[in-house]
C-alpha cells in the first residue's frame, strides 16, 4: 500500500502508523529472563501473551471458555506486545530485514483444529506491517496451559539489519 | 553406504536415489506465511504435517485414534515434505551441511510415552540421507491438537552452503 | 558475587565452583540424534530431560502427580544436564557469551498456572552461572506428554565464543 510501483523499500514504521497502530509499552519478563536477545543478526523474543495494560486480556481455552474471534483478538494483542518488545530492542522496526520465525502456541481443549484461521492474527499483521516479501515461516500447536492461564502465546525472530 | 572407505562428502541427492525416494511436491502454506526461510547460513521451515497429495494421510491422535506405526508413517511422509521444501527453496540437498535440529510434535491422549520411538521415523530419515555426521539436536512433545487435526508436526533446520 | 566492581567478564567455571555444583555425566541421546550442534556461532542442545544417574528423576505430570516444588526439582536436573551437554561439546563454559534462549515444556494437567515459578528454577541457575547480563529469551508451555513420561523438558540455545 505503501510506495506503489516503487523499488524502494517499504518502511514498516510508516505502515504502521498508515494502519493507525500505536504499540503498547513493552512488556515485562516473570521471571529471570529478558524480552528480547539479538545475536548476530537474529532477534529472538520471548513468548508474548496476550498482555494489555499491565494485564491478560482474556483467560481461558479456545474450544472450550473462548472461540476463534477471542483467540484471533488475544493473539492480534500478543503480536502487538511482540513488536513493541523488538522495537525497544533495536529502536526502529525498520531495521527488520526479515520476519524468519513465528509459532503460535493456543490452549486447547477437545475437538479445535481451526489453529492456522486463528494463528493468521498474528501472521497478517506481521505481513501488513512488514510486507509479502518478509512473511516467516510458522508452526502452530495446541497446548494444554499457558503462563497465567492465557489463551495464546507467540513467538517471533527477526532478522535485524546491523 | 556410499561411497565407502573414501573421503569424499557424501550426495544427499544420490542417497535419495539409492534409497528410492522420489521427493512429493513441496507442501502450500495454510496462511500468511512461506514454507521456507534462510537466513545467513540457516534454513528454517515451517511445521510441516503429513499431508499426501493434498490432504492429511492420517487424522488423529497418538495413543487414542492412532497408533506408534502410524505414527512414524505419518511422521515419515511430513519428513519427506520438509525435505521437498527445503529443495525447492536451496535448488539441491546436497547443499545442506547440518541438520541442525529437529522438533517433532505429536496429537497425544493419555499415557503415550513412546515419543522417541515415533520421533526416529523422522530423524532416521535424516541420517539416511544426510549421513550419521549431520545428525541435529531433537525435541519431542505430545500436544493437545494440530492444525487440520493432523497426529504429527515436524519442523526442521538445516545449515546451508552458500 | 564474583570479581564485585571489577570490569573483569565472570567466569562460568569459577562460578560453579563457587556454587557447589558438580555437573553430572553428558546425557545420552534417545535415538538417532545428537545432544549438542554448533553452527556459527550459536549452540543448540536438544530438549533435556530431568534423568540422573541414568534414569528419571521424576515421572508425572505438574498439577496431577507432582506438584511445583517437584517440578522445580526436576528442572533444576534438567539444566544440569543442558549445561554438562554444552560443556561436553565447546570444553568450556567460559566460551559461553550470552543464553541466548530457553524454553520449557511442562506435562501439566488440568488448571496449572504457576508455569513461570517452575521455570525460573531453570532461569535463575542459568543467571547464577552465567551473570545477569547474559539472560536469555524465554517461553513456557504446558503439554501433554514428555519422552519416557518426563514432567519437564528444557531447551537451551546458547551463543559461543569461537
Amino acid at each position: 500500500m505503501v510506495n506503489p510501483g516503487s523499488s524502494q523499500p517499504v518502511s514498516a514504521e510508516r505502515r504502521l502508523q498508515d494502519l493507525g497502530i500505536v504499540l503498547p509499552n513493552a512488556p515485562h519478563p516473570l521471571g529471570a529472563y529478558v524480552e528480547a536477545v539479538q545475536t548476530g543478526s537474529l532477534l529472538f523474543l520471548s513468548g508474548m501473551l496476550p498482555v494489555k495494560d499491565g494485564k491478560l486480556q482474556y483467560v481461558g481455552r479456545l474450544g472450550k471458555e473462548l472461540d476463534e474471534s477471542a483467540g484471533r483478538d488475544a493473539l492480534r494483542t500478543a503480536t502487538l506486545n511482540a513488536l513493541s518488545a523488538a522495537k525497544a530492542h533495536v529502536g526502529s522496526l525498520d531495521r527488520v530485514t526479515r520476519v524468519v520465525s513465528v509459532k503460535v502456541y493456543m490452549a486447547t481443549h477437545g475437538d479445535f483444529y481451526n489453529q492456522p484461521i486463528v494463528a493468521d492474527a498474528a501472521s497478517e499483521l506481521l505481513r501488513d506491517v512488514f510486507g509479502e516479501g518478509k512473511m516467516s515461516v510458522r508452526s502452530v500447536l495446541g497446548v494444554t496451559a499457558l503462563p497465567l492461564g492465557a489463551p495464546v502465546m507467540l513467538e517471533v525472530t527477526f532478522e535485524i539489519n546491523n
